[in-house]
C-alpha cells in the first residue's frame, strides 16, 4: 500500500526533472463558482499530464541494470508519452503498445519521443497477451497506469506540491477536487493530504455515465461501468477503479462528483479564457465541478485539478464555440 | 533612469502578490528550433499579461495617501487590465479610459475587475485631454504602459525570475527574447539581466512593418512605424521607443529580430500544442523568432518570453487552422 513515505521518496528522486506545477487563479472564476477557486495546473508538466510524474517514480525506483533492459506500456494516450519521455530522460528504450487505429498524431509524437511502437488490432488481438509476449522476449519492465505502487507515488508528489503551495498562500482547508480514472493520481493525491493537510478533503471527480469510482466509493465496493467509449473525456474512461487505488480512495476520499460532457467542454473554455492554459475534456472535470457545484461543497475554498492538455484542435474549437 | 536597485525592490514588494511564472520548454519545440528553447510563459501572470507586473510596482510605489486618492490609465488592452487588479487588490478606485470602440469583452473584463471605465471617440475626442482632466479633476494618478521608473521596474522583476530559474537548470549563457512594444518589459529584462546574468543577450521581438525598435538599435536614433494598424500583433504595436525605454536598450540589448504575423500565429499554434499555454499573437512573437530563427543565434539556449495570453477564440482558431 502506498504510503506518504513513499511518496516523498518519489518527490527526492523527482526534484529537478518533474516539473512543479502553478496553483492558478482568476476572479472570474472564483465569481462563477461563488468562491475561491485554484487551479493545479497539471497540464504543465512534462508531455502534457500528470503521467509523467508516475513514469518517472516508476522508472527511477527500478534497479539499474533491469531499468538499462527497457520499459514496456500500453497505452494510446497521456502515460504512453509519459513513459516514453522519462525512457528517454533515462537513456533506455521504451516500448510502447497502441492500438492501430490509434490517431495518427498520438502514434507519431509518442514515435518523435523516442519509444518503439507497437501497434495491434484492437478487435482481433489481445494487447495484454502481445505485451507479456514482448516483456518476456525482450526482458522489458510493464509500467502500469495506475495500479501500482510507484506509479500511485509518483502521481502523489501533485499532492505534496498542493500541500505545499496552498499553504504558501494560507489556505490549509479545502475541498481538492481530482479527475478520476483509475484512480492513480485521485489515490496519490489523497494519502499525501492526508499525511500534510488533514483539513482537505479529496473528492474525485468523473464523466456522467462513466462513474464507476462515484458509485463503488457509495456502495463500499467495486462498480463497473457499463460502457467503455462515449464520453467526450476519453482519456479519464475506465472500467472499475484500481484493486490498489480503490482501498485507499475508500480510506481518504470523501463522495466522489459527476460532470456532464458539457460542462467540462464549458470547463475547457473557461481554462482558456481565464487562465490561459490548454486542458484537454476530461482533464477538466475538476474544473467543471467547481465552477458548477462548488456551493454543495462545505468547504470555502475549492482546489481543482487540471489534470491534462493533450487535446486536438478541433475539439477546442468545439469547446470555444459554447463559450458563452 | 531604473537600476537594479529598484527591480529588486519592486520584486521585494511583488512577493506574494506577482505569480513567479514557470519556465517551460518542450523536445518538440528543441527539434523544431534546432537548439534548446526555453519559454517564459508570462502569460500565466495574473490578468493574463506581464502588465501586471508593472501596475503592481508602481501601485505599491505611490505613497499610500496618493495611492488611496485612486489610479488613472489609458488602455484598451493588457495594461487596463493590470492597473485594474493591481488597484483592486489595495482596494482603491482605478479609472481607466478606452476608446469607445474597443471589443466589448475587454469593455466588460475591464468592469469585471471593479475599474470605471471612461470612453472616448478615436475620431473626434483627444485620451490625453480627458484624461488629464479626470486626472486633475478627481485628483488621480497616472500608470503610465511602459515609460516610466517603476512601470519598467515592475517589469524587470520577470528578468529576475529568468535569471534565478536559468540557473536552476544550469543555463547561464543565453539569448533572450521579448516581445517588444514601447519597451518596458524589454528594458526592464535587460536592465536585470545586465546585472544578474551578464552572458545573456536580449533581443527585441517586433512584427513586421512595426519595427521601430529594431531601426532605432540599428541607426542609433528613434524611428518612427509608419503605420500603427494593420499587424495581428496589435498588443506590441506602438509609434516609438520610449524615452526611458530607449537609452536602457541601447546600452544593454543586442539587434531587433523580426517576425511575420503568419510566423507569430504557428507560434501561438505551436504553443497551444506543445506547451499547453494560451498565447495571444503579440505575445508570441518572440517564441516565433526563437522556432524561426535559432540557427542565426550564436547561443546554444534561446529563452522566448510569452508575454501575454488575451486571445479571442477567433483568432485562436485561425492559428490553430494552420497548425500544421
Amino acid at each position: 500500500m502506498t504510503t506518504i513515505t513513499a511518496i516523498l521518496a518519489a518527490a527526492e528522486r523527482a526534484k529537478g526533472h518533474v516539473r512543479r506545477t502553478p496553483l492558478l487563479s482568476s476572479p472570474f472564476l472564483d465569481e462563477i463558482a461563488g468562491k475561491r477557486v485554484l487551479i493545479k495546473a497539471e497540464c504543465l508538466q512534462h508531455t502534457g499530464s500528470f503521467k509523467f510524474r508516475g513514469a518517472w517514480a516508476a522508472l527511477t525506483a527500478l534497479d539499474p541494470e533491469r531499468r538499462a533492459g527497457g520499459v514496456l506500456a500500453f497505452s494510446s494516450g497521456n502515460h504512453a508519452q509519459g513513459v516514453a519521455l522519462a525512457a528517454r530522460m533515462h537513456g533506455v528504450p521504451a516500448v510502447i503498445v497502441m492500438p492501430a487505429d490509434a490517431p495518427q498524431v498520438k502514434l507519431a509524437n509518442t514515435r518523435a519521443l523516442g519509444a518503439e511502437v507497437v501497434t495491434y488490432d484492437r478487435v482481433t488481438q489481445d494487447r495484454e497477451a502481445i505485451g507479456q509476449a514482448l516483456a518476456t522476449a525482450r526482458n522489458l519492465t510493464l509500467v502500469k497506469p495506475y495500479d501500482a505502487e510507484m506509479t500511485i507515488a509518483g502521481q502523489g508528489t501533485c499532492g505534496l506540491e498542493i500541500a505545499q503551495q496552498a499553504q504558501e498562500i494560507g489556505v490549509d482547508r479545502a475541498a481538492v477536487l481530482v479527475p478520476c480514472g483509475g484512480g492513480g493520481l485521485t489515490s496519490g493525491i489523497a494519502v499525501a493530504l492526508a499525511a500534510l493537510a488533514p483539513d482537505m478533503q479529496v473528492m474525485p471527480v468523473e464523466p456522467q455515465g462513466f462513474d464507476d469510482v462515484a458509485r463503488s466509493l457509495a456502495t463500499g465496493s467495486p462498480q463497473r461501468n457499463a460502457s467503455l467509449s462515449g464520453s467526450i473525456c476519453d482519456a479519464i474512461v475506465t472500467p472499475t477503479p484500481g484493486v490498489l487505488t480503490f482501498p485507499l480512495m475508500q480510506r481518504h476520499c470523501a463522495r466522489g462528483l459527476v460532470v456532464s460532457d458539457a460542462q467540462a467542454l464549458q470547463a475547457v473554455a473557461r481554462a482558456f479564457e481565464r487562465l490561459r492554459i490548454v486542458v484537454e475534456p476530461g482533464g477538466a472535470v475538476a474544473l467543471a465541478a467547481a465552477l458548477t457545484q462548488a456551493r454543495d461543497i462545505a468547504a470555502d475554498t475549492v482546489i481543482a485539478v487540471a489534470s491534462g492538455g493533450n487535446i486536438d484542435a478541433a475539439t477546442m474549437a468545439q469547446a470555444l464555440a459554447m463559450q458563452n
